[in-house]
């Protein structure tokens, strides 16, 4: 099953069912957050019976971000074996942790707006993202997997420089409106590691990898992350980005004013966002 | 003036404003964060006219997390002059920032319950908190003063061990209801950089300074962040901690269990909190 955010027209949003051909409203679910909320949500997505929206007549604006305002959203550093390989590190013990904040988040198709002042090191990291379905608190793998409510596509947009001013990430993660996710979450049942992640920009394929190659994969990340703080529905995990960054390349490449950026796993699906700069 | 949030025997919550002997509820206000959420909320609050609880009626547990679910907690790192002089550093340009969650705050007489696979290295850090009273987007200094609605007392427990697992310090700074922080939020006109701020354990003072001893000024904070990432009323900015952390401390000294933390700032008030290990 898959699930998105519809943005409607009057403002607000409306949680959706989407099938090969069309989009389906979930009464009473303004997103699919707000869903995940309720233990009894596969039941009502799945029988979501209203009328159904062509998928070809939805304009690519009206996709919202899938998860528009999780309480919670972690990041996880270094996560992918064969980018930690070539970069000559050793295996990691323990996965890196930084946060996000629900400002942070933008449609799959949105514009990335990028204020003058941090345009001068903007990178893409394509990640494959957790989003949890039900309470998690200090608990093992198998129960882990089963706090997992499905995947989705998230671009960890990165100001360098603002990443790099202090040992703590933050401040370059946390951009307004800079990290896109979705288009849609596709349910756990429906998805398997292994897949296929990539990351264009201007038609040229600049991460290429698959998600098999995650040092710490989800249901380990859920129990670990479990152990340190409650997970609640619609909180997001960023699972780590594979090689091929910017940043990491010779000579340095970053992001330009008017790019297009493509992020995209296997299936789930796509986001394709355009930079812009503010200002002169 | 002052305000806070007290639990009711309902299991609710509900704001109010504190005089020299009482707390007078502040109708329809749920808590601190859903007053500041109103842009009107300096007139509301001091419009409030209901029961007034005299203070000596109110039981320690019954004062909640002032704010309790901010939908960001930032939390500065070394921000103290002296106590980065003292370990030999040299003042930053910039801030370092990094992030908690709503659910590691606890109240301001709550017992520390420290889980125990986290109980090995639990340190103190009493800290000055800002509370935002409206939205700081790009900001000036002059600006980011306006939207300060006040302040109050945090303690950034800290599990080294876990802190140090990476350079990301987020995994030893969100265990789940570990961060106390109140009793009340001093509005901004009623406090001034310069009081004294104390930390005690089991009777001991191990942090004593003053607030005018930060690098990075709450105004500048508010104006640096905002330029990141859009403050919302509600949002709690923690400006770091001074000298005398027991893990800077030779040789090194943590919290036990049955220890009694007081954490203190002059003009604002104090968080006592009792930390209790789980397990054998």
């Amino acid at each position: 099953m898959r699930l998105a955010t519809l943005r409607r027209e009057d403002g607000g949003t409306t949680a959706v069912v989407v099938d090969d051909d069309a989009a389906t409203p979930i009464p009473g679910a303004a997103d699919v957050g707000e869903l995940l909320a309720d233990p009894d949500w596969r039941r009502r997505a799945s029988r979501a019976s209203g009328e159904r929206i062509p998928l070809d007549r939805i304009p690519a604006a009206r996709w919202a971000p899938v998860v528009p305002r999780p309480a919670k959203i972690l990041c996880v550093g270094l996560n992918y074996r064969s980018h930690i390989l070539e970069m000559g590190r050793e295996l990691p013990e323990h996965p890196t942790l930084f946060a996000k904040f629900a400002t942070a988040l933008t449609g799959p198709s949105d514009d990335i707006v990028v204020p003058a002042h941090a345009r001068d090191a903007v990178d893409w990291e394509a990640e494959l993202a957790i989003v949890i379905g039900r309470e998690a608190a200090d608990i093992g793998t198998d129960e882990a997997a089963d706090a997992i409510a499905g995947y989705t596509v998230l671009n960890d947009v990165s100001m360098r420089d603002w990443q790099n001013r202090t040992l703590e990430w933050l401040q370059g993660k946390n951009f307004a409106r800079t990290t896109p996710i979705g288009p849609v979450l596709q349910t756990a049942d429906a998805f398997a590691l292994g897949e296929r992640i990539r990351c264009e920009v201007g038609g040229e394929t600049l991460q290429d990898a698959t998600t098999d190659d995650l040092v710490f994969e989800p249901a380990a990340l859920v129990s670990y992350i479990s152990r340190i703080l409650p997970l609640e529905p619609g909180d997001v995990i960023a699972t780590g980005t594979p090689g091929g960054v910017g940043h990491a390349r010779t000579p340095a490449r970053y992001l330009r004013d008017g790019d297009e950026m493509v992020t995209a796993i296997d299936g789930i699906g796509e986001l394709r966002n355009r930079i812009r700069f503010e200002g002169p």
